[in-house]
């Protein structure tokens, strides 16, 4: 398949009329061709119109069809092989090993949503019968199930062109409640992009589903992203992002006449705990451990590991004595683009700079591009309780050990953290009394709690949480991977003494779906 | 009981210290002892760092003990008897067979969360267990469940002095779901909200809940209200009130440092289509339901038919002139508040004086203080698509007719609706293909579809949806009443590799709680 540079409207490949993106290759600072013109007003009206006529169609698709519609996309993207791949890589510097995860991990979440889909559970079908004899007053027939919210608008994310993008865990999931998507493309990866939308954009056609079902847009975020989500026409938002990226479309969205949920995943810096028996009894292995999650990929994970908190001593001074002497021995890694890796630099300098923070260790330059230069830095627990720009997350190889007088400092730092996508308790059992003093904290401030393991490689299933208070995320009720991110995009409809032929089969009686329900309480099937 | 005028601060009775507080007899004008000492920052910050205080404690106190402690508040606000339905009346002028009727569902409603905590089934308890021969990479075990959100501010509704206020629903469902509460009480009922908030407190007591789990406090709404929602102990809010009152809230709430939900209920005008058949068939009926309904507690329901919607003809003319004579004839009513009462007549008179709308009747006017005269409009379809105006709740006994031509302009109107919590279609077997054509209109525009039926009366129970889109609401993915409303104060939390000795109960191997589990992606019991 030849990149057009076009942007993908319904079933129409449509050129821009604004400046033309080009991906850089970040290994190389080379420029990629095509260039993809922006999109403007015009497009965003035409996407719009297109998602919001297909929605009433869309939505009512039976179960197997839509079901066959999101397997149809999986297959779709799987067959776009070593093209795909190769244009990834360009486009991020990522390793094919990776791209290679990333890409089976994306077909594999399209194809659970399949399953989510087909299995009906989201529709929630509650049926309280009628009690025609009840006292004092006689109870109506009441059926409720889910409906979708409408047309959302997803953001590409930079650091997961696939699994976080045009096809992605928000695409797929809003797809599968029944809503149209319009995807605005990440600009650090347009070919990536057009080629995975050109697979969705076959799959509808495939599966005579309405055109306006799906869309890829380009753009400035400015121009292109916030007229978006401005549009009364969308009803919900997926974003993956920054915290400044994705506060702007909380305001957005909160500013319509009719606001609307923004589902923003946006900063964590994933405190790990490091605690005294783990720390004696194995400090060298946990260093080599994290050392090895921190640089994998450059760090590029919402979930990189960038806390570090332990009681000060001997145990800790060996791990960060083995952590350190690998850091600096590390090489250097290509960053997805010169802007992540010009905001790498500076968060790293701000670090060094700061007269309460030690730097431990810095990996030596490179002559290439984009190289991100692994860091690690030491706070003491009452420097980084008072200082409140320590708390925020630096996106790459970059992490900070918070040293603690003792248990109870630990506790103070773990109180005075934000919101976070995942917090590591690092124990052994001599430590579980101080685990089971963290974990009521803990909970009240992650989506997500991890023992004795490294907090990137997030299973996608049920049991999934990619969420947590914010400022990790914008809603901290949901999760945007795994099975239950389908509920972001739904809501109840309660229906009153409707005769059954005006019911849709999800409600009726005899249960044409064979869905489970719960019906006068209890859950039938 | 006598009644202090103090505001209730966990097991506390505190006298505030700005301007009293009275209630009005709206019946009579007359003022009510004793009055009620507004709060300040002082008793806002008290009682924050009380429910903050008491969260850990609370949320994970057991299913039983919380549901018992639910059982001993309906009890205790039962127990309160006579003397709290005299208050009631006495500060709203509702009649007591309405006031016992809200009473009673009060409790059931207390009751319902009861039984809803011993299920369990809010824990969404899911469980993917360890598959540590998979290829390419194992998977550890991984489990989930909601936990609560934290401290949650209920602000007492003036219509539902007893089922939307002190221990209504929103603070049924929050305590329920493991929050602390904070009552805002509506300074129309303080009385009421005293003697309800010393139940609740005595209840906090009796079970050995922690203190902090409940507090009421009085004073203004900018300056106890706006506090506690800016208030960064606070997790979450429930409201039922006017849209200014509820947007001013939403606004704090996503001003904060840490955005929090605001569930406010605000607005609906509950249409209502009189499809040809049944106007031709049943018109003098259906006149002297509406008109029945209408008056009923001078319409002060959140969901009162506000609007009813119809092709223009004999069939409509007979409606109106029946609807119209009754209205002509009904006796006024007293309505809440003064507050509500000027409104109300803002409305009307707003209503009588736009050019484009005809006033079909208008009850007679009486001598006695706050009675509102029911009231009946007519405009075009197009004129009320034009005017935006005319699309504003008037809360009260107020009903305009919208004239259609045809079948097309009926779906026009319906699609130019906002967001409403009901819609209701009054239909015959003949009008079932014009029915089909509105429904997945409707269901886009509300929370629930009502046939043959009028929208107030709404049952408690597990397929109740009291929400809708914006502006009916702030948050269409969920339900003020019924079971489902927990949801509203629960957010998922997922625990990798946790060993089971640190895990919570609920997630537990070997299943102590007897839950419903999602295990390994089958509901196993």
């Amino acid at each position: 398949m030849s990149l057009t540079g076009e942007m993908l409207i319904g079933q129409s490949s449509v050129a821009g009329s604004r400046d033309p993106i080009h991906a850089i290759n970040p290994s190389t600072g080379e420029q990629l061709e095509p260039g993809y013109l922006g999109g403007t007003a015009a497009e965003v009206d035409r996407a719009a119109q297109l998602a919001w006529d297909a929605f009433d169609q869309y939505r009512e698709t039976s179960l197997d069809a839509r079901a066959r519609f999101l397997e149809t996309i999986a297959g779709n993207v799987e067959a776009l092989g070593d093209e795909l791949l190769t244009r990834v890589m360009a486009e991020t510097g990522l390793p094919r090993g990776r791209v290679e995860a990333e890409l089976a991990r994306t077909c594999k979440q399209l194809r659970l949503f399949a399953d989510v889909v087909r299995s009906g559970e989201w529709l929630d079908v509650r049926i309280d019968s009628a009690l025609p004899e009840r006292q004092p007053i006689p109870r109506v027939d009441m059926r409720s199930r889910q409906i979708p919210l409408g047309p959302v608008v997803v953001f590409g994310a930079s650091n997961f062109p696939l699994a976080f993008s045009v096809a992605g865990g928000d695409t797929s999931s809003a797809l599968a409640a029944g809503c149209p998507v319009i995807v605005k493309a990440h600009s650090a990866h347009p070919g990536t992009s057009e080629l995975v939308g050109r697979a969705v954009q076959k799959a509808v056609a495939e599966c005579g589903m309405p055109e306006g079902v799906f869309s890829v847009l380009f753009g400035s975020g400015r121009e292109v992203g916030a007229k978006l989500v401005a549009d009364n026409r969308i009803k919900a938002v997926g974003f993956t992002g920054s915290f400044s990226g994705g506060t702007a479309l909380m305001a957005i969205a909160q500013q319509r006449n009719e606001p609307i949920p923004v589902y923003a995943e946006m900063s964590s810096s994933n405190p790990v705990f490091l605690l005294p028996s783990a720390l004696s009894n194995r400090g060298e292995a946990l260093a080599d451990g994290f050392v090895s999650t921190l640089t994998t990929c450059a760090g590029q994970y919402c979930t990189s590991p960038g806390l570090l908190i332990a009681e000060k001593g001997q145990a800790l001074n060996t791990f960060i004595t083995t952590a350190a002497a690998a850091i600096n021995q590390s090489a250097t890694q290509t960053m997805l683009t010169p802007g992540i890796y010009d905001a790498y630099e500076h968060g790293v300098t701000a670090l060094s700079a700061n007269p309460r923070v030690r730097t431990l260790a810095h990996a030596l330059a490179s002559d290439a591009p984009n190289q991100c230069r692994a860091a690690l830095f030491a706070v003491s627990a009452r420097d980084f309780m008072e200082d409140d720009s320590l708390h925020d997350e630096v996106f790459g190889s970059a992490a900070l050990v918070v040293e603690c007088n003792d248990q109870t400092e630990v506790l103070q730092v773990a109180e005075c953290l934000e919101g976070q996508l995942t917090a590591t308790l690092q124990l052994d059992e001599a430590d579980l009394d101080a685990a089971r003093k963290l974990m009521p904290i803990l909970e009240r401030k992650v989506g997500r709690v991890l023992v004795n393991g490294w907090p990137p490689g997030l299973e996608v299933g049920h049991t999934t949480v990619h969420g947590g208070p914010f400022p990790s995320t914008s809603d901290s009720r949901t999760t945007s991977v795994g099975s239950a991110a389908i509920v972001r995009f739904l809501r109840p409809v309660c229906y009153q003494a409707v005769p059954d032929n005006l019911l849709p089969d999800a409600l009726k009686e005899r249960n044409p779906l064979q869905l489970k329900r719960l019906y006068d309480g209890k859950w039938d099937l």
